[in-house]
């Protein structure tokens, strides 16, 4: 008799955003005439540029031509084209990235949601609290304990090790999603030093590396000395390059870094993972490699900064929104998120509802991303600039 | 202390085809001017058929306009257009495959891989030996008990269920890798009620499904009456329409399809299974998404039919050179593998490395498929004319 996983019903109902498609939908149902604007999921508006549609179609040509046809991946990791663009863009940082560190995915979803298979069900994960959900749905599915790191208002939302928790596994995400806050150099060091003390692993979220302007703030983990013997970092280029629609990221795992057996012996995760991905991951459709090739071309990095400062734009414009109402926010200077104090103490899914009827502006409440979000609020920046004016006016006028 | 999932360490070190690839290698590295014919893993050798390249650089376009760009897929399940596609592919079967129940991915593999997630860390697994190794590494990884049902020369390689044995989950493949054989609509009945019987799941591996030109042989496990209460049905066009470097398939779960909670509860597999995806994938790349509809369409039905009757024609060639050197074989009718003792009792591993050093053709051998397969071995119909034509040569001529 088949049996469920029963680690599935411990969780939410609904993944956050399936949910909020779900309200979205209900009010344009009844609504069908008013026009709502996104600024909820974090998905962007831009459409590609053009360096990454043209390297697209030149791998989806190759693949009608018998000579250029490829088939299957030999390692399913990425194509060496492309992961030595990847290396050369950590390289501009003086970050040194191996090709064989690197493993090009689907997005940095998959591998996010998928890295805790490698690690042992006794493992306790820490997660900061807000957090981005699939950290902790993964978790929770994967049989894991999971205990939380407060980031709060207090903190500017950055939380920070203590010495006197033990943990296995680490979830940080900088520029952090839901908050925006960006963590420093020498805050990172601590975590990785406690990292490499507790003999833990830091799985570091980077979706957002790219909106850091700030030249003096990492945009890599491995831009701290000893990251390499304690993390793991996963990138993607759905907010770098718009590949929210076309799936590419990558994950790096060094070759330094080790987990423990039972019995004290130690094995690289590289390996490990490489196993996993062996038996349960085909490769990367070779035209959208192509296609994440064209991100890291001369051309197509002109033409994607272009795109975030144009989303920045926008961000400066939401602060200054909710600076000029009063308004408690963090984010959106070097990050396409803007996280702020819903006003009177409503909750952030009370504020959701009230947006979307009075305005149909549609936000992320705070609690969707854990407790120290309740009351609080994330809007993001990836709109078009016409759209992101209107939200903030009609914002104004409800608000003043 | 981070420790690794210790499943990892029961696993062979490498995936099978990682290790035949490491054997090519090697072989290349000392004989460099020698012309390996791969007839080993399954990859196909034709180019894309035009209308599936023209589809996909649509879908590029598409994404480099404004007005139809396109983020993040709402469900990641796969667009309706594509959904519809595949509905109407098994309409024409008489199957009735509602939209809901399709989840577009990025090849078989993924899925086939990860199913075993939301079942329950007790479960039993029956696999047939030989088997895929995808299904035996995965429910390793798990932590599943697995068990397996013989597929031998006296039964035609078809393992058939033993009601004195109990399982919660089954693992099916027709036509079949590695053995090419395919299940008649009785056999796959005595399965379902089998399934239906113990309340047990069969993961069915359609992968090969469109190699089956005999219209009485079954091509979905959904033509069985009662299939839907006891199966999941997975597919690709990898081989149906040359996505092994593409990426794309998708999974079949059946709103009726339920698995038990340790209270005797019941819960939608369907439901059980979006949840795990909304939080461990995004969906597939949109252009691909238009690639696969591009197969499903009139033009593309017809360049797809080609080259399937191309790969067949190596198949009879493979099996009239087996049949005259008096081998015994399986396979190759109605599916593209091809299934053969070895000569002289060698055990897979030697024939392999006797073919590649005297006549440099890749196979793969039995003994990566289980125990049963000791002292078989497969080859694929997925080169072209020219070089199967070649390798056959080269075979005679060895083995005469």
């Amino acid at each position: 008799m088949a049996h469920v996983n029963e680690n599935f019903t411990k969780l939410k109902k609904n993944y956050l955003f399936i949910d909020i498609a779900k309200r979205i939908a209900a009010y344009k149902e009844k609504n069908p005439d008013k026009e709502i604007i996104r600024m909820g999921i974090g998905d962007v508006t831009l459409p590609l540029p053009p360096a990454v549609v043209e390297y697209m179609k030149r791998g989806a040509d190759e693949m009608g031509v018998k000579e250029t046809f490829r088939g299957y991946e030999d390692t399913g990791r990425g194509y060496d084209f492309l992961k030595q663009a990847i290396s050369d863009y950590y390289g501009k940082r003086g970050v040194k990235i191996p090709l064989d560190d690197i493993f090009v995915n689907d997005g940095a979803k998959s591998d996010t949601g998928n890295i805790t298979d490698i690690f042992s069900e006794d493992s306790v994960v820490l997660v900061s609290d807000p957090v981005y959900p699939v950290y902790v749905d993964s978790n929770i599915m994967g049989s894991k304990q999971i205990i939380y790191a407060d980031a709060t208002a207090e903190t500017g939302f950055k939380a920070m090790p203590n010495p006197s928790v033990n943990c296995d596994l680490i979830y940080l995400c900088s520029p952090n999603n839901p908050t925006g806050a960006v963590y420093t150099k020498e805050e990172l060091k601590a975590w990785v030093d406690y990292a490499n003390t507790k003999k833990a692993v830091i799985v570091f979220d980077a979706a957002y590396e790219a909106y850091v302007g700030n030249i003096n703030l990492p945009r890599s983990i491995f831009e701290i000395p000893g990251a390499k013997t304690c993390a793991i970092e996963m990138c993607s280029l759905s907010k770098t390059a718009g590949f929210t629609g076309l799936r590419c990221g990558y994950t790096i795992i060094p070759e330094e870094l080790k987990a423990y057996t039972s019995d004290g012996g130690k094995v690289s995760l590289r390996d490990t993972w490489t196993r996993r991905q062996g038996s349960k991951f085909n490769g990367v459709s070779y035209p959208v490699q192509c296609a994440a090739a064209g991100v890291f071309s001369p051309e197509g990095q002109v033409q994607v900064q272009a795109n975030i400062d144009y989303y920045m734009e926008n961000a400066k414009l939401i602060l200054s929104t909710l600076k000029s109402l009063k308004i408690p926010c963090t984010g959106g200077e070097n990050s396409p998120y803007i996280w702020f104090k819903t006003p009177a103490k409503m909750t952030g899914w009370d504020f959701f509802d009230y947006l979307l009827d009075n305005i149909q502006v549609v936000g992320t409440p705070g609690e969707g991303f854990g407790q120290n979000g309740a009351g609080w609020f994330r809007v993001t920046s990836f709109n078009t600039h016409e759209l992101t004016a209107e939200a903030m006016n009609r914002l104004k006028h409800l608000l003043n």
